[in-house]
C-alpha cells in the first residue's frame, strides 16, 4: 500500500494482486452497452456487477480479504456485517471455502437478503442498525473470527478497485466513470485503478438525493455523517450508510472529480430502462449511475462507463417499475 | 464448408472464420451461474446471449452473413424477414454499417419488436405470415438486396455456432449443452463446435410442447412441419418456427443427443428464476433450455450449460411473471 501526507492508500499493484488473487470465484464481468432513452445513438456502457455470483461487487473486497488470512479464517471462522449484499458475499464464499460464518444484520434489512444469507448456512444474528459494527467486533475478539468489514479497510478498497481494472481493460477509451457512493469502499478502488492508468478520465459519484452525505463532504470538504433518519428514505437500500469511511474519504478528496445525486423516481426510471433496454435486473442502489446519465446529469459527452453494481432487488418492486406504478 | 454423404455441413473451421468475422461488433456473453431452486449446491451455467447489444443470439450469425458479401450490401442493401430477433439484428448491423435495411415481418410479431426495428431506421413490410419468405425472397430479386435468411443457411449456422465455441472455451469440463430449437439455425452451430471439440459433450434440444415439431422430427427420422395454428399457442414467440430448416435438419440428425420438451408453466417459471436468482432478464424462448433443467427434465448430473437465447420480454408479461399471476 503507498502512503501520502501519513494517509495510507491503496496502489494500483495492490489492485492488480488483488485481481489475481480474486480470479477463481469472481466473475470478469462483461460491459454492457445501454442505449439512451432520447438520443438512441448514444450508449452508456454498463460494468455488470448484478451478475456476480451473489449479484454484487461485495465479493471481490471480501474474498480479496479472506484470502490474505486464510488459514486464520479456516481455524476460527469468519464474521461479517451488512445490510445485503456484503452479507451475502461473505456467506458465500465461507460456504464455497468450507469456513464457519456469522453474519450481524440490521434489524431494517430486507428480508430477502436475510433469506439469502440463511440459505448459505451461515448464521446470522439480527441487531439495530447501530449496533452492528460494535457486535461484529465483539464477535471477532470473543471467538478469534476474522472480522471482513464491509468498506473501512484497504484490502476491502483493493479488491473493489478490480471493477475498475477492468473497465480500463475493456474500454481503453473511456472518458467519465460514474460509480454509486455509498460507505465509499467501492468508489475508492475504481478511482484509484482509473486514475492510475489514465489521469485525464473524470470519476465522478452518483449517490441518492435523500442520502446525500458524500456529495455534501466533497462540497464542505470534511467527512460529514448524515442521521439514519435521513439516509433510510431512499429506496436504495444499499447506499444508506450514514457516512464514507475513514479509508474511502482519503481516497475520494484525492481521486473522485464531483458527486451528483439523484431523485428517487430517477433511480426507478433507471432500473426500467436497465431491465428492458439493458436486459440486466438491478436494485435501486445499482441504478443510480445509470440514473445520473440517463437524466443528464452529467455530460453525456465522450465515452461513459457505469458501474451497475449490484442486482438484489424484491420482486415485487420490480413488477411495480415494471408497470410503472411508481 | 464440409459435406456429408453428399450434404454440406458446417466446420469447426467455418466456426473459428466467423468468430473472427464477428469480433468488432458481437459481445463475447459471460456464463452466469444460476443455482437450481432445489438444490442450491447445483448449477447451470447460462450462456447470456440475452445481453447482446440486440437482445440475443442472432446478431451472430446475421453479421458472419452480411460480413462476407458487404460490397454488394454496401451498393444495393440488405432485406431480411424475421419475426423478432433476427430482424432486430439486421436493423442493428446495417445501422452499425451504414446500409439500406428493409425488414419483412409477419402480422403476427409482437408490437415492441416491431417498434425496435423501425427505431434502427429500417424500413418494415408486414405481412401475412405464411408469405414473409416468398416476399423477402421477392425483394432482393427485384432490388439486388442481399437476402439475409434467418436460419436455413450455413452463413448463419457458423455464426450461431460461435455461441458453442464460446462455451467450449469457457467451461471446457461441460458435460450437457442445452439448446432451444426452431429454425434451428443455432443448435446447428452450437453442436457441430461442441461435437468437433469434445465428441462425448451431449447436446440436447429443448422445445416447448405446444411447438414440438422437432421433438416429433427426431422421433420419428424425418423432417415434420406443424400447423402455424399449433406452434402459435405457446408463449415462446421465438420459437414458433413450424419445421427445422433443410440445412438445419441435416445438422440436427447427424449431432444431437435428444430433444426434450417443457410446457408453459415451466418457461413462465424458468423466467422467474433467471430474473431473481440469475439477474438475467429473457423472454420465453430464452427461458426454455433453463426450464427443462430446472423442472430436471434432463438429468443434471455433471457440469450443464443452457443457452439463454434472448431477452426481448413485454414488460407486462414479466411484471405478471414477477408477481406470480400466470
Amino acid at each position: 500500500m503507498g502512503t501520502s501526507e501519513g494517509t495510507e492508500l491503496v496502489t494500483l499493484a495492490d489492485i492488480e494482486a488483488a485481481a489475481e488473487r480474486i480470479s477463481d470465484l469472481v466473475l470478469r464481468t462483461p460491459l454492457i452497452q445501454l442505449p439512451h432513452p432520447q438520443h438512441p445513438d448514444e450508449v452508456l456502457h454498463c460494468k455488470a456487477e448484478s451478475l456476480q455470483p451473489t449479484s454484487a461487487f461485495k465479493l471481490r473486497g471480501a474474498y480479496n480479504t479472506i484470502a490474505q488470512v486464510l488459514d486464520q479464517a479456516r481455524e476460527n471462522g469468519i464474521v461479517a456485517q451488512s445490510s445485503g449484499n456484503h452479507a451475502r458475499a461473505v456467506a458465500w464464499l465461507a460456504h464455497r471455502l468450507g469456513l464457519r460464518a456469522v453474519i450481524v444484520m440490521p434489524d431494517a434489512a430486507p428480508l430477502p437478503k436475510i433469506d439469502a444469507v440463511r440459505a448459505l448456512g451461515a448464521d446470522v444474528e439480527i441487531v439495530p442498525s447501530a449496533l452492528r459494527d460494535i457486535r461484529a467486533h465483539e464477535l471477532a475478539e470473543q471467538h478469534g473470527y476474522v472480522h471482513v468489514p464491509p468498506y473501512d479497510d484497504l484490502r476491502i478498497i483493493a479488491g473493489q478497485g478490480t471493477v475498475g481494472l477492468e473497465i480500463m481493460q475493456q474500454l481503453p477509451e473511456v472518458d467519465t466513470v460514474l460509480v454509486p457512493v455509498s460507505g465509499g469502499g467501492l468508489i475508492s478502488g475504481v478511482a484509484t485503478a482509473v486514475k492510475a492508468l489514465k489521469p485525464g478520465t473524470r470519476v465522478i459519484a452518483v449517490e441518492p438525493e435523500l442520502a446525500a452525505d458524500a456529495a455534501q463532504s466533497f462540497r464542505e470538504g470534511r467527512r460529514i455523517t448524515w442521521e439514519q433518519e435521513l439516509t433510510y428514505r431512499t429506496v436504495a437500500d444499499g447506499l444508506r450508510t450514514p457516512a464514507l469511511g475513514l479509508h474511502p474519504w482519503e481516497h475520494f478528496k484525492r481521486y473522485v472529480d464531483d458527486v451528483v445525486t439523484v431523485t428517487e423516481d430517477q433511480i426507478l426510471a433507471a432500473m426500467r430502462h436497465l431491465t428492458l433496454a439493458g436486459r440486466l435486473v438491478v436494485e435501486p442502489s445499482g441504478a443510480v449511475a445509470t440514473a445520473a446519465w440517463m437524466h443528464n446529469i452529467v455530460p453525456s459527452t465522450g465515452t461513459v462507463a457505469a458501474v451497475v453494481s449490484g442486482g438484489s432487488v424484491d420482486p415485487a418492486l420490480l413488477a411495480r417499475v415494471l408497470r410503472q406504478e411508481v
